[in-house]
């Protein structure tokens, strides 16, 4: 049996779902479900673990140096994984070496390929989830599922739709039609061709979430990838790149049609590899600066890019305080705040809000935020299952600065987390803002840093809301109100700014919670990129059409 | 009845024919069929006769000028005609003065706005078959169909495949999933939002076939539309615009949703047009230079091109020479060579070619090549059919100044006109170039300009005519062959390319007769452009989605 036929039915429901953007999963979130069964946590810990200080277990060849920037913020000590680096033009060379061959094969044998590759990397989260955990700073439960099983769904939705767009080309037709008195005949073929090498470049603390639908996209339709990690967080890709090589390779085709481009931040290689005529497509997660010279600076190649979001919360009226403060605190929490879709900015009138009992003033939904917060942060083993670590010294920077430009309500401390006392953690800094220190409100500041901004009233936060989207970039947005009339506005002002909208989140989904299949994800109308992940348009450039036509 | 229930049929009957690509036609390339009649082309000459030195019918305020440069190719007489000139912030302005209304409209709405376009076109098409004769040089026939009925079918094509890809995204979903022991249900609302103000810039000689396109695929889906023609070939577009506005207004919409954006040469305005942040998307057919700035200047913005190929046509063997001397003979010949398929190097073994009757010597395929080509241009009436008139006079002094550095085998001298004294005509001129003459062989001369290259065997021509096409662009390749083994060694040699081919063509199908529906155009992969015209990557970034999700 093919590895199409094999996979067949979970494609046939990815392609459902995709279509009618219902609930759907093909990777259990939880982890009592995996296939492993209950030793496979435990196992699949004693893998990462067995990988540390060790040259990574990759069939790619190299120049072999330990990776020093790799650090766990959990423990603080480098994992010292060797990976092995590569002159960018080479590897170029080496991925374009069974490109021809992989180029040619029929779309199912690549989608075929392509799902044999999730399902194997599903087989191994446990070992990525404790790979996610030590480099990300992720917890335990959200490495299972951020870095793994939703990574792994946005994947094969990717792949779904790069599935599909292939399908709707008929590889054949017999043409015929009258000129004049006599008539010609042709036979037509209509080859799928790639666009060149793919460089998907990843960031540091959301590293599959992104790069596996710009995999599975770019395979499928014909191009090699070079996965390019970022230099703090490489053990998880390296391992995802090691399983697509070893299915590759199973099936009959070169592994460098997935290779592993590492470099230390001493010698960044990823602009002389997007740069180089031969790459086609690029696929970024990251900052806006190296974002935006991405955008501006390859106008012949493909770019996709996810950079950052200054994520609003509008609020107007509520029906209970207690719980939207704890939703809108949860997703302050969350993974702390190193979300794309963690808000940011909360707009709350100076009159306060309305609420079922009463008003509430702007003091009590203040009081109650921080109370939420803090009901998260106050116990140790709830702050580490939610917030996690946090992935970057440099976002420690990030707060000190954003805390210095604002009157504080709550200092953005450390917590002490209970298994790891070494753990670079953070409580969430919060603020407040004026409305016209837009250093600050306009900007991402990225991590667990919020900004409560007093407004006039809800329609004036509303408006400045989508006016930041708009302009400065948002990928997810929030707004509170029982009135349908305030949430149709709402409607209407962001979808003039491009920017995806919530209303009244109240749990038990966290606010932020992007689903594969369902959601949209980055709108590609405001500036925080154009990288839609989970829609046609992410698909369509990646190939092209070639014809030929013979007179019969 | 809705105009999209109105012309429900066709819009079904191009969406078969754009999955199956069988030949299939919305608008009959023959005038007896047209609706109007047989005094319709006798009326449709007498209302463009009308136009002449007057206002052009256009609702649409500005400053009348009259556009001095706009001249019969076969009168050499300026048509006078005055056209709205606006300042270009102006009428982006205008354009999205109408555009929220538009882009909330029913995708159906929009997609029925433009069929009904395409019908009210075609009604008017003997009227724009005098409009491109005085403007274009097509003799009438081409002018009915070149810059008519296939353009239109073409514009048809393009709304069924931007139907399709609005249709695929569902409005709305209900989504329920469980977390932990409980659950969450949000209703999600997917709209459909439009990129921007949508310019489309045509070229002189094809106005309507790759205009008619860009302009179905961005008003269907949602953006305002300026379509910018050259200055020298104002009026069709003109009455295209006029069509247009009519129809959207008498829809309800505001007419300025469609603008002509008329200019000069001594003071270009497509520049500010397309540096304006509220322009989106750019639809360009031109010069590779001006094309080469679109691509690399305008990074945040959707750029289409097709520029310029160069071209080949490789002879390897041949059943039947006389036959395939008279194709090549007539696609050099036809509209004077000034079409994007036109064959322009022809690279022939110094050894001749095979045919059934044994070998023909490099000398007799020349020869027979040369009196095909004698055969059309020596009578006047056929030349006047087949080769018209030369658009611009710069077109002959591209051809004066590639003769001058090859071995003329034929002048491109005047061919005189029978029915007009004036008119601008050229016979092909054919030179012998050697294959390291990339001065010559490697770029397009535009018009009948015809080079053939000596080439020690057909491989090499093969492999030359195949890299030309990689690296200068190609939107049409020919090669002829009686042996299997060399076609399928030019199919992988022109597919690595990125290039289309056309094997053994001998009429009386016109060898590069581009049919719509069935044959794809640019490929995307090579110089010579982006603008797919016929696929869905033509399509896909033209809207994005936005998504609105409200907890229940």
């Amino acid at each position: 049996m093919s590895q199409f036929d094999k996979h067949a039915a979970t494609l046939d429901a990815a392609i459902e779902a995709v279509g009618s953007r219902r609930a759907w999963s093909a990777y259990a979130d939880s982890p009592a479900l995996h296939p492993s069964g209950p030793d496979g946590q435990i196992a699949g810990a004693a893998a990462f673990a067995a990988m540390l200080g060790r040259p990574a277990p990759l069939t790619q060849p190299g120049t072999l140096v330990t990776q020093t920037v790799e650090v766990s913020p959990y423990t603080g000590e480098s994992l010292a994984i060797a990976y092995p680096r590569t002159d960018p033009g080479d590897l170029l060379a080496r991925s374009l070496a069974g490109a021809q061959q992989w180029s040619r094969a029929a779309a199912e044998v690549r989608v075929g390929v392509c799902l044999e590759i999730l399902e194997r990397l599903y087989l191994r989260n446990f070992e990525f989830q404790a790979a996610s955990v030590h480099t990300t700073g992720m917890s335990l439960g959200m490495a299972y599922t951020g870095n793994g099983t939703n990574a792994l769904d946005r994947g094969l939705e990717a792949l779904a739709h790069a599935h599909l767009a292939m399908s709707r080309v008929t590889p054949s037709a017999t043409w015929e039609r009258r000129f004049g008195t006599d008539s010609s005949t042709l036979t037509k073929r209509y080859s799928l061709m790639p666009r060149g090498v793919a460089v998907a470049i990843a960031c540091a603390s959301f590293p599959a979430w992104n790069t596996y639908p710009a995999l599975m996209a770019s395979l499928a339709t014909g191009n090699p990838v070079i996965v390019k990690p970022h230099p703090s967080s490489v053990i998880m890709l390296a391992m995802a790149v090691q399983t697509c090589r070893e299915v590759i390779e199973e099936a009959g085709f070169d592994p460098d049609l997935v290779t592993l481009a590492v470099d230390g931040p001493e010698a960044p290689i990823a602009v002389a590899l997007v740069e180089d005529p031969r790459c086609g497509i690029v696929d970024f997660t990251g900052s806006p600066r190296f974002g935006g010279w991405l955008e501006t600076h390859l106008p012949r190649t493909l770019v996709f890019t996810e950079t950052a979001g200054v994520n609003p919360v509008v609020l107007d009226s509520v029906d209970d305080l207690a719980r939207v403060t704890r939703t809108i605190a949860g997703g302050l929490c969350l993974f702390s705040a190193q979300m794309c879709t963690s808000p940011q900015n909360i707009y709350l009138p100076r009159e306060g809000v309305r609420t079922a009992t009463g008003q509430a003033t702007y003091d009590e939904v203040v009081e109650s935020l921080l109370e939420a917060i803090e009901a998260i942060v106050g116990a140790p083993r709830r702050a580490a299952a939610l917030l996690g670590a946090i992935q970057a010294d440099v976002t420690e920077r990030v707060a000190a600065r954003a805390g210095s430009g604002a009157r504080l309500l709550r200092r953005g401390t450390a917590y002490e987390h209970p298994e790891y006392p070494s753990a670079r953690t953070r409580k969430p800094m919060v603020a407040e803002v004026e409305i016209d220190d837009s250093g600050l409100c306009d900007e991402e500041q990225f991590g667990p840093n919020v900004f409560i901004v007093p407004v006039d009233d809800s329609a004036t936060g509303l408006s400045r809301a989508a006016g930041t989207a708009k302009t400065h970039g948002a990928i997810a947005s929030y707004v509170y109100s029982t009135d349908d009339g305030f949430l149709d506005a709402a409607d209407e002002a962001f979808l003039d700014a491009g920017a995806n909208l919530t209303a009244n989140s109240v749990g038990p989904m966290p606010m932020n919670f992007s689903a594969a299949y369902s959601d949209y994800h980055v709108s590609g109308l405001n500036p925080a990129g154009t990288a839609t992940l989970t829609d046609e348009a992410f698909i369509a450039g990646r190939f092209r059409i070639v014809q030929s036509r013979r007179q019969i």
